[in-house]
């Protein structure tokens, strides 16, 4: 896997004056996570800028501004220092000690954040010290951003702090993209589809285009190939950097592929794209874990027929019982619905859909609402591809989730058979 | 060009009795037209398989019956014949001599085309001897076919038949496919992409993806690249059997691509799939006759902002007047509007849109009211290609509408220079 450049990373700057905890605050956002901590050096009152994956926002940078809080005002050395950080600042962490009054500095972060368009996010920090859920001050709720309470001590708050990190991003927020840091520009990646007599006339699945399209953005050269021409391209194009292959086919591509050459799915990218690979993959594993008579919650995104109804409310319950080896309690979630953490801590597993009617951030909370119940969440592409046996070969191509993966087995104890239907999920 | 294949042709059966002017109406339907006319040698009784190119209806099959004929009714040997050719049989077409009364023969056929879902077209033969557009007789009537009135003799009433084949067609009627006929199986077609800012995210034109579908569907190999890679494809991938170049970046692609490679533009192919290149191309070239003073008029499907509305009102009248070289009267139409041919006769060139809102049939129709009126007819894209001066190397695949294309010139007078707005039609 190839770094995400930075410029694709969600920039998060962290503000406060002294003391407020920004410090206890940045460890306790990257601390938690699989954090691939980069510290750029910087004199006393550089920003230093820290790449870290937030889990499952993804890839982000954060901004410690520790040296620009000495003093209740932005003095002009450090009022220039902030322009530069705000350039490229996506959402600003505003931090305070609730005790102490809004002064001039929360004021002109707000206003300079509000000018620049720029999300933010205010932070209550120390909520352990002085109270949850207090009633919002005079002065702090005229600055007019949403707050969230946290203790980096207690290690409490950090979901609600990612869904407002989650609101406040930019709308066209996107992080990834399809392939990003999969294949990068001047590679090849060969994608192949299953075209069947069911699909309408004249279009390709939406996942395909969207990865096609991704792809040549990036300044990647791509080939399109059905499964019954795969071999023969293999053959006459030049070896590919990157297959993609539909999973209705995956099996058989998989096969014919060399094992050195990285090998994934559509619906691993999208599941990647549309909400966060290494959380998925850890689900997947939790299979191992359920006994019979677990509960499981299965949510499907669509209400209408995009998906064949069976495979939620019939197949993977079959599938799940049959690797289970016993009866699964299984309670199923449609359209917009999805319990809060409360309510999902009666689950020993969740079951994801693939999203497509969801958009990331919809998705980013019903991820954050499990990792708060302590629930694992998987979704259909990975756990069908673990369960078929073939989530190892298709993870590779992501380190951080093959990592997951394989730290907890990596291959399913029993390999289901999977029909069609369920593999072109 | 690979030339189309039988199967893919729309078959016309032609029955009726003994000396309704079968052989007359068949040689009417095929001696005006473009006609690759390849006889299939049968017994007396066996049917007669001509493949013919009807323009604009495209590549068909007339099945002439005429051993089946010498009886009032179909005995036992001729109702196998009959029914092996239905079987065959897209539309009937059934002649009858409208001074006769319907027998059992024509209710048989007509029964039989109408058990087996196949279209149906009366066509009342020799009008000029009984009169146009008579009353139907009681028991004509009670048949409950759409009937039409030809004169083989004078050479009328061609477009009315084409106008009820196009009616009586299959809903799905598609005989050609995006790339059917220019690439085949195992080939390989690489597509050369524009990519802007201004295209929505995740998506690709429409038009590009139908192509890959359809080439996919043909099991072509594919590729996909943007302009900025095109040249390090051409060198790393195999030799493209047909190069589909964006119109946006067709100068440059035709610049670098070896002469001998087959190139086309998407446009191109849709001009094809969604009219008649043929049509088009000899409308194109009939741009050289144009005068000042002449009437043209303009037609765009979409009544809405898909096309940059200052393309058919402006830039097309401006590019116009630049190649004639004084001012042009200009009409246009909009959305589902199109003159019928007494109208149209006021015209010395129709220029219609891509028709992408339009489906094939509809842009049959318009197409045989230019004809009927005497109206060339071209299109945006294969006109712009002929003003740009790329038409002949972009028309080469499609022999029929090259040599059309070449027969008038091939090249325009001038080469009027087009911005990149006008080459995204």
């Amino acid at each position: 896997m190839i770094d995400t450049p930075r410029s694709n990373r969600l920039h998060l700057a962290i503000f406060g004056r002294r003391n407020v905890g920004k410090s206890s605050l940045i460890n306790f956002i990257t601390g938690q996570e699989l954090a691939i901590v980069a510290d750029v050096p910087g004199t006393t009152t550089d920003p230093v800028y820290k790449s870290i994956e937030i889990l499952p926002l993804g890839p982000a940078v954060v901004i410690d501004t520790a040296g620009l809080d000495d003093t209740g005002e932005l003095g002009e050395k450090r009022v220039a220092k902030a322009r530069e950080v705000l350039r490229k600042t996506d959402i600003v962490l505003l931090v305070v000690d609730p005790r102490e009054p809004v002064t001039a500095f929360e004021r002109d972060v707000v206003q300079a954040a509000r000018e620049r368009g720029i999300g933010i996010v205010g932070v209550r920090n120390k909520a352990d010290l002085w109270g949850w859920n207090l009633p919002l001050a005079d002065d702090l709720r005229a600055l007019n951003i949403p707050w969230v309470d946290v203790s980096c001590a207690m290690g409490r708050g950090l979901e609600d702090l990612k869904r407002a990190i989650i609101a406040a991003a930019p709308a066209d927020w996107d992080p990834l993209g399809v392939v990003r840091g999969v294949v990068e520009a001047g590679q090849h990646l060969m994608l192949v589809v299953s075209i069947d007599a069911s699909m309408p006339k004249g279009r390709l699945k939406l996942p395909e285009v969207q990865t096609l399209r991704d792809a040549l953005e990036e300044n990647v050269l791509c080939s399109v190939v059905r499964d019954t021409e795969f071999a023969e391209a293999l053959e006459r194009f030049p070896r590919p950097d990157l297959v993609v292959a539909h999973s209705l086919v995956i099996d058989y591509v998989a096969r014919v592929l060399p094992e050195e050459i990285p090998l994934t799915t559509t619906s691993t990218l999208f599941a990647r794209y549309k909400g966060d690979l290494v959380t998925f993959a850890r689900g997947a594993v939790a299979l191992d874990k359920l006994e019979p008579g677990d509960r499981v919650l299965i949510a499907e995104a669509c209400t209408h027929c995009v998906m064949p109804t069976d495979i939620g409310r019939h197949k993977i319950p079959g599938w799940l019982e049959q690797y289970v080896g016993g009866a699964i309690e299984h309670d199923h979630v449609n359209g917009g619905q999805f319990p809060d953490a409360s309510a999902l801590r009666d689950y020993r597993l969740v079951i994801h859909c693939g999203g497509c009617m969801l958009n990331r951030r919809e998705v980013m909370y019903r991820i954050l609402a499990c990792q708060e119940a302590g629930v694992p969440i998987t979704n259909y592409g990975v756990m069908l591809s673990y369960l078929h046996g073939v989530a190892e070969r298709v993870l590779r191509p992501f380190p951080e989730a093959h990592r997951a993966l394989v730290a907890a087995g990596g291959h399913p104890r029993t390999i289901i058979e999977l029909d069609g239907a369920a593999l072109s999920v």
